[in-house]
């Protein structure tokens, strides 16, 4: 029998899509949760344990191998040690350490769909990230975190991106529109995601350096990786 | 100052994009009850009243000079005079009287959205109510019916072709991706709207020969109205 995938395009949505704890919920956080989360296990974090608030991330602060980041509307948060920019992990002190993470959407995305075996994905273990769905004989939801509950274009062309190889494989049939629609923008978007973006909410918000440079990263990153981060007992791990 | 466009892609998110009572919502459920709305106003019909529920239709079963119309997941509703085709309302006995209509998805966004000011799109009066919106001073929230609180592309196509027309006049400005997502799906649909929908949920819900023949019409109507419909006091009336 084929499995089903299917596209949810905001968490508000989530709801309509959950069915059983048999399902692989895949998060999306393009710009920028996900993406930091690849590159943070890349560079040799050991945990992520995703937290939904400022107040919660905070009683980690004097945990020993612990590091801090937080972000809320795309700006990193004074007295934390990090933000939620790739270029934060990237030749940084932070091999074996894990890391308690606090974001504006993806961050609780993965709390939203913990009854479920939930793994993230990024530009950066896309390939990972299919082989394993590939391997796997279950549904599967791509769940974008769009912005505070809304459908955003940045994860809804990933969604598209990762919906797209998965049903080359047989195994895999999907009746979902909202899938269809993905797969469609990532055809108009792909041959330049960054300029395709243009005029999305998310560009439009932010306009500084940092943003524009972890924009093109994340879109387009310059390392790959072959890390499956899976959430289990409340943290990331390599699978 | 200019005023904003957003596209809500169904009912269930109509709460984050609902703002103030000086909005137009324009309604839509191009496959099938909007269509209706549109063919029937243009074959005589005086007034519909969209009703949430089968019991609530039937109430007005006696009522002099009204006719009753139900559908539920395509189908229509044995007892009911008429159901959620165009093709009922095209040379029949309807001049003057007063439709009850309850539908899958159409009516609810109708009433969900009733404390905005509410008029309701198909392809017959596309080119008609942007006319009517490029007069109006107003913000403009597109309402996709959807499918029971789920994304369908059959009314985000349709969004997409009446957003696009509306931000061609500079009074009108968009920060809304789901706006822009709609526009990219209709360029890419435009060409063959029917073919476009093949493996959209609705197609595979229903392949009748019926819906089919519906679908056509809904898509390429080979009618075109100049009414538009607006919810006033519990009923649509023309403008």
């Amino acid at each position: 029998m084929t499995k089903k995938i299917q596209v949810c395009f905001n968490t508000n949505q989530f709801v309509k899509y959950s069915n059983n704890n048999q399902t692989i919920v895949v998060i999306v956080d393009i710009l920028r949760a996900t993406t930091v989360i690849s590159t943070a296990f890349e560079n040799g974090i050991k945990a992520i344990i995703p937290v939904k608030s400022l107040e919660e991330t905070l009683k980690y602060k004097n945990f020993k191998n612990h590091i801090l980041a937080a972000e809320r509307n795309t700006l990193p948060i004074e007295g934390f040690d990090y933000g939620n920019s790739p270029f934060h992990y990237i030749n940084a002190n932070i091999n074996g350490k894990t890391l308690v993470l606090t974001t504006t959407n993806g961050t609780k995305a993965i709390h939203l769909a913990k009854n479920h075996k939930v793994i993230t994905a990024s530009f950066l273990n896309i390939d990972a990230v299919h082989s394993f769905l590939i391997k796997q004989n279950t549904n599967i939801i791509i769940l974008c975190s769009g912005w505070k509950g809304l459908f955003n274009l940045e994860d809804t062309i990933f969604a598209g991106a990762l919906a797209k190889k998965i049903l080359k494989n047989k195994k895999f049939d999907s009746n979902c529109d909202s899938l269809n629609a993905a797969v469609d923008l990532y055809s108009i978007a792909k041959n330049n995601l960054f300029q395709y973006l243009e005029n999305s909410s998310y560009r439009k918000r932010n306009k500084s350096k940092e943003i524009i440079k972890d924009t093109h990263f994340c879109l387009n990153p310059t390392i790959t990786s072959e890390i499956i981060p899976i959430f289990r007992e409340g943290k990331l791990v390599k699978i």
